[in-house]
């Protein structure tokens, strides 16, 4: 499996998934962390391992911005620094937790994983639409899989006319009607365009549009590295220049960190209540994680690029998003 | 563990597990596999997996010889031919699936991994008996062991004496009465066999044998490389050169096929029925099946003749169709 | 992981787990014995593994001191010779069992996997308390972690002031009315010692002390190499010198005897009966493992030393016994 990029912007977490006055433990690009949130306000990520046994501070005992382990007693706070040794000798300068950049941004905690001083919070991936549209529920789901065969799934959203033709599909519109475009905006994001004109409405719309019309639809896929994914989808009846809308314009999030190599913290939102959040789930469950899991199982250790795989005219998106990820991981390594 | 021989004729399945109009998905030396009948009667066996992205293509869709993957719609032929592509875009010629040759034969279905150039069907082992005897059930079994031990188990029948002692032992007299020979014939074959002269009858046969008389008995063993074997029965009464029979004979086939390095396709036959496949069933599941994974489970991932294992005069036949695969792997290697 | 350290006497089982005419078979260093007591008392271990094929003896059938495999019938006696071959072939030197010393002392089996030669019993560790004391049940559990993290913890119990606050912490004594001091004894042993003096008792001792009084109190643990440990408790009235016991003395064997690398027998004693057995083995079940098994999937394969663990002045014992055996293991393997 490939590094994992260090210099950007991950989301560890929803805000509201770290309990008032208690933290959050979660495994991120295979290293456990705590997330608290300090008096003033501020978010601290630090490593949950005790340097003395290393065993998880999560097993121990939090109260007012200090944990203490549940083996020997150490105490630590938001900091990473030791603030208490039961047994009083002095301690190096390693006696200290490892600590990570935090900021809140659009509903999500977000981390930066390697040279803290570029962490600027301004690079982080724009999802103000989660603030600024309707109240949405926020969830999270473990998909078994690396991340990257995750990004390569949402940037050829194609696979919805076999893969989800039960739910999503369109149809086959996307090949009768469609037109795929690859672009790159000014903010280094990656944008995978499929854009159908006159074409006849998927299934689930065809009671909006009436009897015999057609429509303009746009599903358009947008990716920052390392794997901050976002869908933006319009449809209007054909022929209006996309301005007379059938439904308003839908955007989700799609953001994937990754838990281990082969596994990913996949956020989403959906509409609010526990049944919108069981039909969104059951799509990932039900249709894309047994494929993309039956593709993991057949790569096995091997790397991608090592499996020559065949590259069709839909690939375009996903391909130029793991050349970047390969571009800035040679340039965190040095060439590995 | 060892490659696996490659110019061969290994069994993929009994022609009757394919179902009517659709395909069989089975892994075989460590390859998935797809298998289905030609509209004019021809057998193929293409890989089941995309070359796009490495699904199963088994988790697609198939009809009228033609087999569509269900995660990006690509359709291939029989031949391996990619016959569709939704994008448009030219395929290069890597964009085929592998195929193998398949023949039916006996009521197996055998497939041959190496050159094709060297496929010749008149070399698939003779199993022409399962054709010519009484109607029987076929069947199959996955054995969670090594193919090569499951045939060391079987040349060296002397283990029903131990293992075998509720069900087909013959109250040792294989060590009483009992002579083994080993012979390689003009096919290739490897023989063991087993021959009793005078010997007590087994106790399963008193019945039909009569108090106090004695029978001889014949438990040849035939091997072809790699590890296909048919165990044929006589038993007489004694001093009738073999001709008063008490039972008429007996062939069975215990053909063997690598699923994977550590589990094999156990193909077998039985009388007709349900109760009879569970009867057969029982004796690998709960007699052979739990010795040879305790052995399999010792070795480890260490190679059966750096284990040094003890040599017994009952090994002669085993040792020789060891020998025989190690010759041939080194000719098809080039010594590895 | 390390290499266990040979020349030195571990224990196997309690004699009473063998049972009465028939054997026990156990994993003991990555390896399957077999233990048996011979008609003339003597106790013998032979490996549980037929040169033949490797099966598990312990699979076939043992009856007055001999074993005959349930594959193909070899026989073996107490001495590892191989004494019945079914074939009759003449069988070489190599065919024999391995054998190990074995001797008894303190109700426990203890063998000695190095050189025979070196097999003292006289440097069998001193748990002769276990016989000298008042009757107790003796158990034996697996906790499913390496033996070196089970003898770190046994070696600083001042994790008991955080593991164990809701059993049999001390309510922080140790560390205001503590002394600790590590000494090495005359018979090799290390010893960690914790003397309280004028504490507040425990407080499952608080009904036997009085209102107000306070206790001093002592918790020695040894260890012998390579990790058969003993806790010695005593608690007195304060100032009394030691002399006025508030309870009668307690001696505890907790021996260790590596499964494998990452499992281990860990042999104790308790009050007799079921209840005061499940009760001990909750503490182990419940508080001990989680903790230790925390650790070791935090390390991983990585070895202690390379993780640089911060040390605290209470692990003063735990890393005299672990240069100790690191001493061993030099001095067996020359280095490695």
């Amino acid at each position: 499996m490939s590094e994992y990029v260090r210099n950007a912007w991950y989301m560890a977490a929803w805000a509201e998934e770290v309990p008032q006055g208690g933290f959050l433990a979660r495994k991120l690009l295979d290293k456990p962390w705590l997330i608290w949130r300090e008096g003033d306000g501020r978010w601290v990520m630090v490593a949950d391992r005790c340097p003395h046994r290393f065993v998880p501070l999560s097993m121990g005992r939090f109260a007012d911005g200090r944990i203490t382990c549940g083996y020997h007693g150490l105490t630590f706070d938001g900091s990473g620094a030791c603030i208490h040794n039961p047994f009083g000798n002095p301690l190096p300068a390693t006696a200290r937790l490892g600590i990570c950049p935090v900021v809140e941004a659009h509903g999500g905690l977000w981390f930066w994983p390697g040279d803290p001083a570029m962490a600027d919070p301004a690079l982080v991936p724009d999802f103000s639409f989660i603030d600024a549209g309707p109240p949405v529920g926020r969830s999270r789901y473990v998909m078994e899989v690396n991340y990257e065969l995750i990004a390569d799934n949402l940037l050829d959203l194609s696979h919805a006319e076999f893969l989800h033709v039960e739910s999503f599909g369109t149809n086959g519109s996307l090949f009768s009607h469609g037109n795929q475009t690859v672009e790159t905006d000014a903010t280094g994001a990656i944008w995978n365009k499929w854009d159908t004109a006159g074409a006849p409405p998927p299934g689930w719309s065809m009671p909006l549009v009436g009897e015999g019309q057609t429509v303009d639809q746009s599903l358009h896929m947008r990716w920052h590295a390392p794997a901050n994914l976002a869908l933006f989808i319009r449809m209007a009846r054909a022929g209006t220049g996309g301005q007379d809308l059938i439904i308003p314009p839908i955007a989700n999030p799609h953001i994937l960190t990754p838990e281990t190599q082969g596994s990913t913290h996949y956020f989403f939102t959906h509409e609010p209540g526990p049944e919108a959040e069981a039909l969104a789930r059951r799509v990932f469950l039900e249709e894309d994680e047994p494929m993309i899991s039956a593709q993991a199982a057949a790569m096995g250790e091997t790397d991608f690029w090592d499996m020559r795989p065949l590259v069709l005219a839909s690939d375009a998106g996903a391909i130029r998003a793991r050349r970047r990820l390969m571009q800035m991981r040679r340039a965190e390594t040095g060439g590995k």
